[in-house]
């Protein structure tokens, strides 16, 4: 099943994605929620009915000549208003990599434990422009990446049962500005500002019923699903990133193990991967410069378009846009009395 | 003007707090808000209002025989469901001292821009009991801090207006599990993890306007509000933390202005100052160890009380409670397979 949200009549509308048409879930079935927030708050209700119901759209027995065409529709991040966002660090190459051209060794941690971090979930959002300020745009990159939504309260969960947790998958871009995130982190916290301007996800939610077919064993000594499902990314229409989820080392199902530990999560709560290998310009441009003296590192500029796509999930578009502000916090750095 | 959300029939009921008693706001004016979240989200048209029933209550032309006593209530977090929650680094005295007991020099970017980070709202809490699992006892802490919340949106707001978007002043304990902290910031990432269990405020929102007697300027080369107010913490009646919020370098005017840039704040967004010097016993340890070879490090352990008091704001009072459970994810660190 695929479920997207869209702008209608200023409002965020759920809908089921049946061969690009659009099908509202509170018009198909009166029992099922008209957005994303309520169907995931009423999940084990809802969830068995919008199964039978997609079903039904799919082999044509439902729906026929009600869909919405997908063109002309604004869609919104499947899940418009998250009740929180966790970002991962899953896939090991893209660290190791990270690390080599750093010219410092793989730290063994990475292998002990899944860390995240919270992310400004107040900037999620779906296709289409990203507003960026002059600051975002001293080293503005992309990341591809994975993410999931929480679809059921939980505490305490252990990763052999944490995949019943996960609403489905979604592409996500944590868009970074690394000149701001590399500030922070020189003081040892974020990344934080760095990235709170914006982060993508979309375009729609694919549940894992779905996604069955694809389904691989996780990596040895791992815990919870793995999918073979190749990540890609485009800049300009160039493709710049090719990974695979099936690459990530950390599950979902370990990384949720993690954040519940403690620590109640909720119907809502977006969770990423973290960069698969290749999928950002600060890995690439690390590579590049390692193999040639003279590679010119790239970064996202006004105007360019960003297009990432996962296999069976689909693909999100988004344009980089300059905000109309000269407003600079990079250029008005002060210095304080030293007291020290 | 004081104002407590408690628990009110299983909701969350906003009061002024006067001379120890409430007044649900409700109640007292037909056209306030009966919680914390709406009177926040209406600030420009309640607070006027409140100013005028809150001053009417403590002269005693309102009010009399109508408020309900303290005793025996549950005073909840004062916005007990935040939007967001940020926290600042803003206080020298605590990272010089943290870095010099690690015997690492005061870092110059300290006084460039003023660093934040994200927590997890959602476990922000008020008094009351500390819920902890066995992991957060491994080095635990407190945090003396003071937050703000916001009241109003705004984006790319400049530090010279950044106070008129401050709500009013709370304590703030953002609780610290150091294993886990350290664990993933050796991965440079967070703190996420360590901090994510339980981040007390309360008791009182205190808005400025009450607050104006003890406003003092910032210090030099600084911009916005800063107030001479002293801070404590005791752990079991003891007094281990000693500081006073004036020695804010960074003001919350100035986080304000960064976590605003490109980035939308909404009211319910909460943002902590970051420690003050003395404020938790990392430090205290490190101190303590670098002027006697000998010293004991104290942690907090389960059935500790934790008492933060600021001066004209009141004082809230914890206890580490041990959550019912043996599960350990530091006991089940894993090594994966190196494929570096």
């Amino acid at each position: 099943m695929k479920l997207v949200s869209y702008l209608r009549e200023g409002q965020d509308q759920l809908a089921f994605l049946v061969n690009n048409f659009l099908y509202d879930c509170d018009a198909v079935h009166p029992e099922l929620a008209g957005n994303m927030n309520m169907f995931l708050n009423y999940w084990d209700d809802m969830f068995p009915i919008a199964q039978k119901v997609n079903a039904a759209l799919v082999n044509g027995t439902m729906g026929v000549n009600k869909g919405l065409s997908l063109d002309g529709i604004q869609l919104l991040a499947p899940v418009p208003f998250p009740t929180s966002c966790r970002d991962g660090y899953a896939f090991r190459q893209h660290v190791a990599a990270a690390r080599r051209n750093r010219g410092v060794p793989m730290i063994p941690e990475f292998d002990e434990y899944p860390i995240f971090y919270f992310t400004n979930h107040h900037s999620i959002q779906g296709p289409g422009p990203v507003y960026c300020m002059p600051d975002h745009f001293e080293q503005l990159d992309f990341e591809l990446e994975a993410a999931i939504v929480i679809c059921r309260n939980g505490r305490n969960i252990a990763a052999e049962t944490a995949d019943e947790y996960i609403g489905g998958l979604m592409i996500m871009n944590d868009m970074s500005a690394r000149k701001l995130q590399m500030e922070e982190m020189l003081l040892n916290l974020g990344p934080a500002k760095g990235k709170d301007f914006s982060t993508v996800i979309g375009p729609c939610l694919v549940t894992l019923d779905e996604l069955a077919p694809y389904e691989i064993p996780a990596k040895p000594g791992h815990t919870g699903k793995s999918w073979n499902l190749t990540m890609k990314c485009r800049v300009n229409g160039i493709e710049v990133s090719h990974g695979n989820l099936g690459d990530m080392d950390w599950t979902f199902a370990e990384i949720i193990e993690r954040a519940s530990y403690g620590a109640t999560l909720y119907p809502g709560d977006v969770i990423g991967s973290g960069t698969v290998g290749t999928g950002c310009f600060l890995e690439l441009n690390g590579t590049g410069k390692m193999n040639n003296p003279n590679y010119v590192p790239q970064w996202l500029k006004e105007g360019d378009i960003v297009e990432m796509e996962i296999e069976h999930i689909g693909s999100i578009s988004n344009t980089i846009v300059k905000e109309d502000s000269s407003f600079s916090i990079l250029a008005q750095k002060k210095k304080g009395t030293s007291i020290a």
